[in-house]
C-alpha cells in the first residue's frame, strides 16, 4: 500500500493546530495549499475529453427528443395535427397538449401556472409539441411534419411602450409585473442642499445567456424511478421542480449533473424541456436525449433584461453626495422573472448618501422570460450609477477616484445601517488605481488626445459591490477518510466551471494535511450526494467551503478519538499533523494516521459537516473596482481595449489560479455587455428574434479582449464571514467593467455613451452627431 | 407536491414510540412492515431487464478483454511469443509477463505473493497473458495466436496423496498448508465411558461455484482514476486489493457493484481478471469489459474443497455423547484458501459433549484455489457428524430426533462456554419434526419398505448451527429524508441477490413510518456510498439492518429538534408518528413532517448511523433443522426427493418472502452438494478438469427439487443480538440438507452413503455390493 509522505501528504506544509474537539474551528492563520495557485483537480478530464457532460451521455437504446416551438411572439394554437409526424420513420413518441401524458400537467412560471402546453403562446419559442426519434434528424423531420394553425395576435416587444394605454396586453391582467420602491431620507431636501445636480437617462439592451454547453438533459426511467442527467447549476432545484410537475416523490427523481458547460444563472432551474424529455422517455420506454439548439436557448432559456434607467444625482462641491433618485423600467419577458430586480442596489448601497429614492417598474413583453444573469441587475445599475459618478466628478473637476473614496460607507445603508463584516471598497479603489497607474494614465491619455490623430485614448474606472455573496445555510458535506489516508469528499453542489471542486479539495487538503490530488470528489447528484442549494449568487464557495472544512474537522476529531486508544493518551491531548498524530504533552507519542488500529479495522472514517450560521447583525458582501484603458478609432468607430486592472475584495483568495480565471472571465463578459451583445427583436414588424446564432449575436472573442488584464486581490481577513473567510467572487467581477469602459470612452471622445452596448456603429453615430451639434 | 398519506405513509400502522433522543433504540415490540412478506424493492428492474449488472455494462468505445490460461495443472512457461497476436485485427492491447505494465506487479494469494504472471503455473487456468480487442471473438482469436511453450511438470490432484513422501510437490515448501487442532476434555476417557462407539470415514467431493452471472468486470480510466464495475459481494474488498496491486490511493479506485448475479463466497474478493482488465484499459485507453467464460470460472474462481473426514463417536446408552474424535484432510488447491477450515465446527459445538478432539490437515493440490462457499466447511462437517448421530441413534434404537434433543447445549462449548444470546436449536428440531410429521413419516416409510416394490422410501433429518451470523462492526449508513417525506438510503453493502435492499427499505420504513416504496436505495459503490464489509457469512442483515435503524433514529431525532421550533415544545416531548409529529403532553400540538419549517427550508435532513457493538461475553448464532422424505428406485439408482421441511432460528424474520426464498435456495444447493455436483479431475493422467460446463457439471434443476418445501421460521426475540434481532439466514439453510438426505437414504436402503454426492451410479454400485455382500 502506498503510504509514502511524498505521495499522500503535503510535504513541508505547516498544518495548523487542530481546534479543540467540538469547538468552532479557528480561522486559519497560515495556509499550505489554500490560496496558492492550484490547477483544477479535474483538469485532465476536462482537457482530454473524458469528462462526460450531459450532452456527452450515451445510453444503450437512447433516442433523441426535439421540441416544436411557436414561431410567433404572441399567438394562439387553433389546431394541431401530429398524425403525419407519428408515422414518420424512426419516430417513437409524440406528445402534444392533447396527449394523455401531458394534458393534466402544469408548468409553474414565477407567478403564473399554465398548462404544460399552453395554447396561448406568449413568446416566440414557447413549446407547442415534442417528439422523440431514433436520430436527431428524424426528430427534427417529425417536428416539421406537425401541422399547426396559429391565430397570430398583436405583440409587444418594446418595454418602454408596455405601460402605454394602447399597448397590446401580454396577459389579461395587463403588462405591469410589479413596482418596487425604496427610499431613505428626503431626496428633495438632498437636491436642495446640492451644489451640482445632474440628470440623465441610461439604457442597456437585453443580453442573451450563451453558455458553451447548450441547455439539455438525458432522461431515463427504471420502472417508476426517473434519472435525469442535466446541464444544471443545481441538481436539487431540478429534482424538486420535476418531482412536483410529474407528481413523483423526490426520492424517485435522481438528477445528476457532474460536468456542465456553464450556466451564468440560466441553469439554476430546469426548463420545460426536462419534463418533456421525461415524458417522451416514458412513452417510448427508452432513454431520451434532449439537447436544445442554440436558437432554442436564445429564444427560451433566459436573458439579462434590458433597462431604461433615469438617474438624478446631487452633490456638494466638496464631493459629498446629497441625493440619488433612480427610476427604472425593465421587462421580465412574457412571464415574471425579476426583470428589474436589483438594478437599483448599487444606487441604494454602494456610496454614502443620506437621501435616496428608487422606483422600478417591471413589465411584460412578448419575449422569452428573463432569468438571473451573472450579477442580476447590477451591471445595468452600475452602467447608470458609475457613469453618473464620473459625470459628477467631471462637473466639479474632481478626480473620479477621489470622489469615490470620499463616499465610502462602512455599513450597509440599505439594510438598516447593518455593518459589513469587512469592506475592501476603499482599498480596491485606491490600490487598484495605484496598480493601474491611474493618474499617469489619465495624464497620458489627455496628452495623446491633444494631437490630431483619429485614434483617441481614454482611461476609465468604476467600482462595485455585489448584494449577495457570503453564502449561508443549508449545506451538508460528507468526507470519508480511507484507511490508506486518501479521501473521498461528497457534496451536492455543482461545479459550474468555476473550479468549485478544486477549491473544496484544497480546503479538505488544508484541514486534513493530505495532498489535494488524494481527494476524490463526488458531487451534484441527488441520488448519492448531499443536499446543496444551486451554485449561483457567488455563494457556492462561501457556502460549501466552510461546510467542507467542518466535515474535515469532524473527520479529524474522530481519528483523534481512535488514535487515543493506540497511544493511551486522551484525544484532547492529540494533534493532527498531516501524516501523523502527535501527543501535545509527549512528542514521542505519535502514530501515523494510516496505522491507527481502529481506522485500519473500520476501513473508513466518516465526517459530516454542516454549514454554520451567518454572523448575526452583519452583512457579508464582496467589493471591487476596475480600471480600463482603451483607444477609439474615430474613423471606423472601433474600440480597442488596451488593458484592465481589476481589484476585488472577496475575502480570502481560495485558489489564486481560478480566482484570476474568474476575474478575467468577468471582464470578458462585461466587455460583451458594454460593447457587443444585444438581443435584436424585430419590434416594428414580426416581433421575432433577428440575431439567433453566433454569427449575428456578437460575443466578445479573443480579438475583443485585451491581452493585458491584471487581477489584484484585496485580501482582508474576514473571520466573521465564515470559517474560511471567503466572500464570493463570480459575479462582482463582471459588474463594473462596462461603465469603466464607458467612462474611458468619455475621456477619449467627450461623448457620454448612455446606451449599451456601444457598437462601432453607435460610436460613429455619436461622432457624427457631435460634429453636427 | 404529493403529500397524501396513502402514497407516502404506511396506513394504519402503529408506529413504535421514538426512543429518547440519544438513547439506544429499544427493540421493536410490534412491527408494521418488517417481517411481513414484501416483494423486492428492485423487483421491477430485475424482472424487466432494466437492472444493469456488470455483464450488461456498455460504455462508449468499450472493448473486450480475454485471458490466456495455462492448460496444465502444473507447468512452467518456457517461452511466450505474443508477436502474432499483437498484429491480429481489432487487437488493442496485449499484456504478458514481460510487459512493462505487468512485470513489477504482484498478486497476493493468502500466503504467497507471486508475480502477476507467474511463469510457474500451479493450476490449470492460471493466467499467462491477456489481450483486449474490439470484439470478444477477436480477443479469443488473439489468445489462440499467442504461442506458449510449457514445461509440463508432474501434478498432484488427489488430496489424500498430498502428504505421501513421493507425491509431486505443489510448492517447494511441501504440500502441507497447515494443521488445525482443537480439543477439550479427554476423548480417551470419553470413549472409555461410552456404551457404544462408532467409527467411520466420510468423503465429500469438491463442489464448484456456479453463480448465474459469470465473474467479471468493466474497467475504465479517467486520467489516474480507475472505475470498476464488478460482479462482487464487496466493493470495498475489491477497492483495497486493486489499490494495493496497482499502487493507487483508495480514493482513486471506485468500485461499483449495483446488481450482481450471485457469488456464494466466490465474489468476496476480486480476481486477477480485475487487475488485468484495468491494465488492458490503461494500455488501450478505452474501457475494457472482461467477463470470464463458465469454463474459466470453473477452473479459477473458487470451490468448496473436498474432504476426507474420519469420525469416531462414543455414546452412553441413555443417549449422552461421551466423546467425539474428528480427523480431516482437505485441499486448498494450489494456493492456501482455508481448505479445511470450519469443517470441524459442528463437531466442536453443535451438541453437548465434554470430550472432543479435532485435527485437520489442509493440503495443496494442483487445482484452482478454494474459496469460501456458502457456509464454508459446515456442509462437509455436517455430512459426517449428522450421519454419525443418525448411526448412533440406530445402534441404540433411539429416535434420532430424541437423541439430538438429549444433547442440546445452551452455551458455545467451543468458545469457552460463552452463552448464546438465544438458541432455537431444540425448538427447530422439535417443531420441525412436528411440522414434518416425523414419527408418522418414519412409520409410513418403514411400512412401505416391507413390501417388495423396487421403490423404497426413507425419512431423514439433520440439525445445524452456523458459526458466524450475528454480524457486527463496522458499518455506516446515511439516510436522507427529503422535504416531501420521501427517503434516500445510502449504504455500501452489496445485495447479492438475497433481498438485502428490500430488508433495509423495510427497516427504514418501519422506523420512519413511510412506505417502503418511498425509500430509494443507493448502495455498493466505493465512490458514493458508505463503508461496508463484504456481503457474506450470513452477516449482511444483522450488520446493516441495525445500522439502517440507527440512521433512521438519528433522522427522527433531527426532525423532532426541527419540529420543536414550530410547535414551541421541547423535542423530548415530541413523538414521531408516521406522517405527523405529535406532542406527548398536548395532543393538539402536532405538525406534518412535510410542514416542519426548518426541513422545508433545508430541503433534506441527514442521519448517519453506525453499527453498535455486539453483546459482550455472548455469542450470536443461527440454528436449524431440516427434514427430508424421499424415494429410491433400486433398479435405476435414481433418488426422488418428495418433500423438505426446514425449521430455522435466525432471530427476527425481516421479510417473510425473501426469508422463504433463502430457505428454499439453501435446500436446492444442499441437494446439489449431496446428490449431483462434483468436480471431476482427470487425476490419473492429465490432472485436468473433465466436467467444465453445465452439461457435464450437474447442477440440480427443477426436476431434482421437490415441489413440496416448507419453511418454518422459529422466531425467538433476541434483543441482545442487536437492535433488530436478526441473526443471519443465508448459510445455515444449506448445511443440514445433504446429511438429512443421506439419513433418509439409509432408511430407504439400509446403506450408509458416506461419499457425497450420491449419484444414481453410486446408489447402484452400493446396491450391487449389498447384494454381493
Amino acid at each position: 500500500m502506498a503510504q509514502d509522505d511524498n505521495i499522500y501528504y503535503t510535504r513541508g506544509m505547516e498544518v495548523p493546530e487542530t481546534p479543540e474537539p467540538g469547538a468552532t474551528p479557528e480561522f486559519w492563520e497560515k495556509t499550505a495549499v489554500v490560496g496558492k495557485p492550484s490547477p483544477r483537480v479535474d483538469g485532465y478530464e476536462r482537457l482530454s475529453g473524458t469528462a462526460v457532460y450531459p450532452s456527452d451521455i450515451k445510453l444503450p437504446n437512447m433516442i433523441y427528443g426535439a421540441i416544436l416551438r411557436c414561431p410567433h411572439p404572441n399567438a394562439r394554437v387553433k389546431k394541431l395535427d401530429a398524425g403525419r409526424a407519428r408515422k414518420m420513420p424512426g419516430v417513437r413518441a409524440v406528445i402534444t397538449g392533447d396527449s394523455d401524458a401531458a394534458k393534466n400537467l402544469k408548468w409553474r412560471y414565477d407567478d403564473f401556472t399554465t398548462p404544460l402546453f399552453d395554447p396561448h403562446c406568449r413568446f416566440e419559442g414557447e413549446a407547442v409539441a415534442a417528439v422523440a426519434a431514433d436520430t436527431p434528424y428524424q426528430a427534427r423531420d417529425a417536428l416539421a411534419a406537425i401541422h399547426v394553425e396559429y391565430e397570430v395576435l398583436p405583440h409587444l416587444a418594446d418595454h418602454d411602450r408596455a405601460l402605454d394605454e394602447n399597448a397590446p396586453k401580454v396577459h389579461e391582467t395587463g403588462n405591469l409585473v410589479g413596482k418596487d420602491e425604496y427610499s431613505r431620507g428626503d431626496v428633495q431636501k438632498g437636491f436642495a442642499r446640492a451644489d451640482t445636480v445632474v440628470e440623465r437617462t441610461y439604457n442597456t439592451q437585453c443580453e442573451l445567456h450563451t453558455p458553451m454547453e447548450l441547455h439539455g438533459c438525458v432522461a431515463n426511467w427504471d420502472g417508476d424511478r426517473l434519472t435525469i442527467w442535466e446541464s444544471s447549476q443545481g441538481v436539487y432545484a431540478v429534482q424538486s421542480t420535476i418531482s412536483e410537475v410529474l407528481d413523483l416523490p423526490f426520492s424517485r427523481v435522481r438528477v445528476i449533473g457532474h460536468y456542465m458547460g456553464g450556466g451564468f444563472g440560466s441553469k439554476l432551474q430546469p426548463g420545460k424541456y426536462t419534463v418533456l424529455a421525461a415524458l417522451l422517455a416514458r412513452q417510448a420506454a427508452r432513454p431520451v436525449k434532449m439537447i436544445l439548439t442554440r436558437e432554442e436557448t436564445y429564444l427560451s432559456v433566459g436573458n439579462r433584461p434590458a433597462s431604461t434607467m433615469h438617474v438624478k444625482a446631487g452633490m456638494r462641491s466638496d464631493g459629498t453626495l446629497t441625493a440619488l433618485d433612480f427610476r427604472c423600467t425593465g421587462p421580465s419577458g412574457a412571464y415574471p422573472a425579476g426583470g428589474t430586480s436589483l438594478m437599483d442596489w448599487l444606487v441604494r448601497d454602494l456610496y454614502q448618501c443620506d437621501n435616496v429614492s428608487c422606483r422600478s417598474n417591471d413589465v411584460y413583453i412578448n419575449a422569452g422570460p428573463a432569468r438571473p444573469f451573472r450579477a442580476p441587475g447590477h451591471p445595468q445599475g452600475s452602467w447608470a450609477l458609475e457613469q453618473m459618478i464620473d459625470e459628477l466628478a467631471g462637473k466639479t473637476g474632481m478626480d473620479p477616484v477621489d470622489l469615490r473614496l470620499k463616499n465610502i460607507p462602512e455599513i450597509s445603508q440599505a439594510r438598516g445601517r447593518m455593518p459589513y463584516t469587512t469592506t475592501g471598497l476603499a482599498r480596491c479603489i485606491r490600490e487598484g488605481a495605484e496598480k493601474f497607474g491611474w493618474k499617469d494614465a489619465v495624464k497620458k491619455a489627455r496628452q495623446h488626445n491633444q494631437s490630431n490623430g483619429h485614434v483617441k485614448h481614454g482611461a476609465g474606472m468604476a467600482a462595485c459591490l455585489w448584494i449577495a455573496g457570503g453564502g449561508g445555510q443549508p449545506s451538508t458535506v460528507v468526507i470519508r477518510l480511507f484507511r490508506d489516508g486518501s479521501v473521498n469528499l461528497n457534496m451536492g453542489a455543482s461545479d459550474i466551471g468555476t473550479g468549485t471542486k478544486t477549491i473544496m479539495a484544497l480546503v479538505a487538503a488544508e484541514e486534513l494535511g493530505v495532498r489535494p490530488e488524494m481527494i476524490q470528489i463526488e458531487h451534484a447528484d441527488t441520488g448519492t450526494t448531499q443536499y446543496a442549494t444551486p451554485s449561483g449568487g457567488s455563494k457556492t464557495v462561501p457556502t460549501e467551503a466552510p461546510t467542507v472544512r467542518n466535515a474535515a474537522v469532524e473527520v479529524k476529531r474522530r481519528v483523534l478519538e481512535m488514535a487515543s486508544g493506540d497511544l493511551g493518551v486522551p484525544a484532547e491531548d492529540l494533534d493532527y499533523k498531516g501524516a501523523e498524530i502527535v501527543s501535545r504533552s509527549d512528542k514521542d507519542k505519535r502514530i501515523r494516521v494510516t496505522e491507527v488500529s481502529r481506522l485500519k479495522k473500520r476501513g473508513v472514517v466518516v465526517g459530516v459537516g454542516y454549514r454554520g450560521p451567518n454572523p448575526a447583525g452583519k452583512t457579508v458582501n464582496p467589493f471591487g473596482a476596475q480600471f480600463c484603458e482603451l483607444e477609439v478609432n474615430q474613423k471606423t468607430g472601433e474600440i480597442r481595449i488596451l488593458r484592465f486592472v481589476a481589484a476585488h475584495d472577496s475575502g480570502r483568495v481560495m485558489n489564486r489560479l481560478t480566482y484570476d480565471n474568474q476575474v478575467f472571465g468577468g471582464i470578458v463578459m462585461g466587455i460583451g455587455f458594454g460593447l457587443t451583445e444585444f438581443r435584436q427583436l424585430d419590434a416594428r414588424q414580426t416581433g421575432k428574434l433577428c440575431n439567433r446564432n453566433w454569427h449575428d449575436y456578437k460575443l466578445p472573442t479573443a480579438l475583443d479582449v485585451p491581452a493585458d488584464m491584471e487581477s489584484l486581490p484585496i485580501e482582508i481577513d474576514d473571520p466573521e464571514a465564515n470559517n474560511t473567510g471567503a466572500k464570493g467572487l463570480g459575479e462582482p467581477v463582471t459588474i463594473p467593467t462596462a461603465p469603466a469602459i464607458a467612462n474611458a470612452l468619455y475621456m477619449a471622445t467627450g461623448i457620454r455613451f448612455t446606451r449599451a452596448p456601444v457598437t462601432p456603429l453607435e460610436v460613429r453615430r455619436h461622432l457624427d452627431l457631435q460634429k453636427e451639434g
